[in-house]
């Protein structure tokens, strides 16, 4: 067999990639740096949607075409949340240094899942450094996966097959034949639905407890439920408390949750996606000091530690159990004592995933920058600007609070005498509509009790007190546009 | 309520935080560039290692200061297979636009799951181009996850909640009553049997059908299997053939098992994590012909279109069934017709994740900067290499081949007259320990019918076809100096 001449990907002029990159560069510093002047948002023009329709390129191209491309039809069309306007759904903001890690760890590009090299050590710290920050005990198990929802299924997985004399796993539901049934709020994340469904223990048996007022489980409610299901014959297996409900921040009563979950026997887990990083505000470690107890816990980074997306955590509180739920390893992931197939215990005993970025990365350098206290600071500064903005709110004649301000999501909406509940939602949403396209603010929306409102959750590390009374001024400015005209404004 | 003073994560010098971009990039390309120079692997030093042990920082330091503290201990103990003779497990290389199209991903950071905005659009256009790539149909739907583990189990959960009149998703396992079975091989990758507990089906129903001497699916034990299960009253509902087995790239006989899961009306799912993308080498197209036909497709770009970790894309036939496994909109989701929560189809309604990335850039990049022809020589030129390799070991009287080579996978192994199978395995071992250990090169090992083997998986875009014959001489020299010592070699 002849040998026939060598390809590579790599680039035949490195200096000109070099040149390139540090154009990237430069793009993103400018960005970030101006971006408090720049529109939060801007529709994407028809020509260029339909250039997303092409086919897949036969032919290359230079990198520096490539990248021209890219600035002409994807870098000003953002979705807006490096913005410090930008509230909407609950999505961080990122930080430069965040940002050159990510850079680091893909020129790098390990595979973190297996062997014995130093992203296995930094990944092995960050878990550790997610366990001191929720004061899980130092012999607790985590991993860093995509977000809150794989952090949820994960832990919602150890639990189902710690459960049933952990024959689940291997013999399956139908053989252990007993109905599981998980309990959680009627405000709980829709990805705890979705985790019971996957794990095939169905829809139909995750009891969404009604809330009280402010949107908390009802305690009481969950026990009757509970009981219930006993006399009915099926095997309550889990409480769901929330730290943090998606809608309103609302914190469910964790402490009795954990209490009712020692009684049954039940695994007690904390969708702790947005809120568990409250726990370094003082004003809420105390509401969230159940954190310590629970068996599992799920939680972002992207959104309360401001990293780039995407990481999120799950830890558990038994790490046997933990690794009991996933390990196996095949002939071809053998370790070896010496040599890269040497080290740490492989990371895929503890999760779904075998290919694994090397996502510690960015938490690793961005806690270094900062330390822990500033992000305490941070995180308790958004949940002062939320309080900001409810007072504004309450002291302004045009606009409602329609929910209890916890945390850091504010819950309020335009209103006026006379108008219907249909049209009050018409105006809101019209209201949001065009502040997105106004460029001046995105907040999101949401329904309260059946009723329409806007919604600002701020995890925004680059938001100011005065951008709170800007949007105030602003939602006030566009509602009375909307209902009396451009004239009588 | 005073305003407090306003704090942000933003550096206060955006000069230096610019200088330190600019440094980063050099780096990495220097890094690149000198690869091949470099040793492959090092071993961390003990106080380095030690370093990961400290306890979170409470108090930042400047970003320079860190990104020393990265270069110091992390940087130079890298996995490797940004190397050139990097051929363990099955990883990828990733290439420099690549890394660079992360940094802009991470820089704009859009949640990449609802909304309007540009990154959806890349995404879906993406997506457009896997199904392209793989023959798939234009209304097939389709979902970038993170890898073969994750578009496998997202796969199957479509198989499963399609199965049983589409109760599963609702009503669980034990309300269905019957045992879903599974059907794979003896040598199909672990993470099938993973999805299976995690699906709630259990390992013990996922039948692990013997190969043929090639380590191919035998499809009449298949059928007898399957034959065998009906008659004890089970529910066979998904047959799983592999392209491309992480052990050897066996090819499962994928026609066969596409006319015998049309027979059976079973879901035909194709496990092309590592093997599918060799479809654009025109010497395994034929054999691979039967993923356009299959009802479902799992493949990895970070393995064979070397873009950095991590990405791999779900392929789903039936867009609807895709789309009824996971959808559901809850009030907080709400669509609107203009403005940022606008848009396309919410990706979540896709898949377990509601936090995305804007993993899509990567490939969007990578595919305008080569083109799918230069992919095509890249992949086939990595199953040449792989040819090449197997005819120096085949005229090497100290190395057996171990199994027929398929792709891009070599499996031999060093031996001599009169060792044991015992002291064989010992000294590949040793050897494979060895040649990490002194940086030359990094295979991987796994066991074939009982018998210990060096394992070469090549999806590396820097390999040139001399790498193989260093590889070669670098084997027998260390083999003989283990078994002869360093006098007598």
């Amino acid at each position: 067999m002849n040998k026939p001449k060598n390809q590579t990907l790599d680039p035949q002029d490195w200096e000109s990639m070099r040149e390139l990159g540090h154009q990237m560069i430069d793009d993103l510093i400018d960005y970030w740096k101006g971006i408090r002047n720049e529109k939060i948002w801007r529709p994407i023009p028809e020509e260029i949607k339909k250039s997303f329709n092409e086919s897949i390129p036969q032919e290359g191209q230079d990198p520096k075409a490539v990248y021209d491309d890219f600035k002409t039809t994807i870098f000003p069309y953002n979705k807006g949340n490096v913005h410090p306007r930008f509230f909407a759904w609950i999505q961080g903001t990122g930080t430069p240094l965040g940002t050159f890690a990510d850079l680091m760890a893909s020129g790098m590009n390990p595979n973190t899942t297996i062997g014995e090299h130093s992203a296995m050590y930094v990944d092995r710290q960050v878990v550790n450094w997610c366990k001191e920050l929720m004061g899980f005990p130092s012999d607790a198990s985590g991993i860093l996966v995509s977000g809150g929802s794989m952090a949820n299924i994960t832990a919602l997985t150890v639990a189902r097959n710690a459960f049933g004399e952990g024959k689940i796993r291997q013999k399956g539901l139908v053989d252990y034949g007993k109905q599981l049934v998980l309990y959680c709020s009627t405000e709980t994340h829709a990805c705890i639905k979705k985790a019971a469904e996957i794990l095939g223990i169905g829809s139909e048996f995750v009891r969404n407890i009604p809330v009280n007022e402010a949107f908390e489980m009802r305690s009481d409610l969950l026990r009757d439920q509970i009981e219930a299901d006993l006399k009915l014959g099926l095997s309550p297996f889990a409480i769901v408390g929330t730290a943090g409900t998606v809608n309103t921040a609302a914190i469910d009563p964790l402490d009795e949750l954990l209490e009712i979950s020692r009684e049954y026997g039940l695994w007690f887990h904390i969708d702790g996606a947005y809120g568990a990083l409250a726990k370094l505000d003082p004003v809420y470690a105390d509401r969230l000091k159940a954190i310590e107890e629970a068996d599992s816990l799920a939680f972002d980074l992207h959104k309360w530690l401001y990293v780039p997306y995407e990481v999120g955590c799950t830890l558990i509180r038994d790490a046997k159990k933990h690794r009991d739920a996933f390990a196996y390893t095949p002939n071809y992931l053998l370790q070896e004592s010496r040599g890269l197939s040497g080290g740490l215990d492989s990371i895929n005993h503890y999760g779904f995933e075998l290919s694994r970025g090397f996502k510690a990365l960015k938490i690793w350098m961005s806690l270094k920058e900062h330390g822990r206290e500033k992000y305490a600071q941070m995180i308790a500064q958004n949940n002062r600007q939320a309080e900001y903005l409810t007072q504004l709110v309450l002291e302004n004649p045009y606009l409602e609070l329609m929910a209890p301000t916890s945390m850091s999501i504010t819950c309020f909406r335009m209103t006026q005498k006379g108008l219907t509940e249909e049209e009050i939602r018409n105006l809101n949403r019209e209201i949001l509509v065009r502040l997105q396209e106004e460029g001046i603010a995105s907040p999101s929306s949401t329904i309260l009790n059946g009723k329409f409102t806007l919604r600002v959750a701020n995890v925004n590390q680059r938001t100011r007190f005065e951008d709170m009374e800007l949007l105030v001024e602003e939602i006030v400015r566009i509602g009375l546009t909307i209902l009396f005209g451009e004239k009588n404004n």
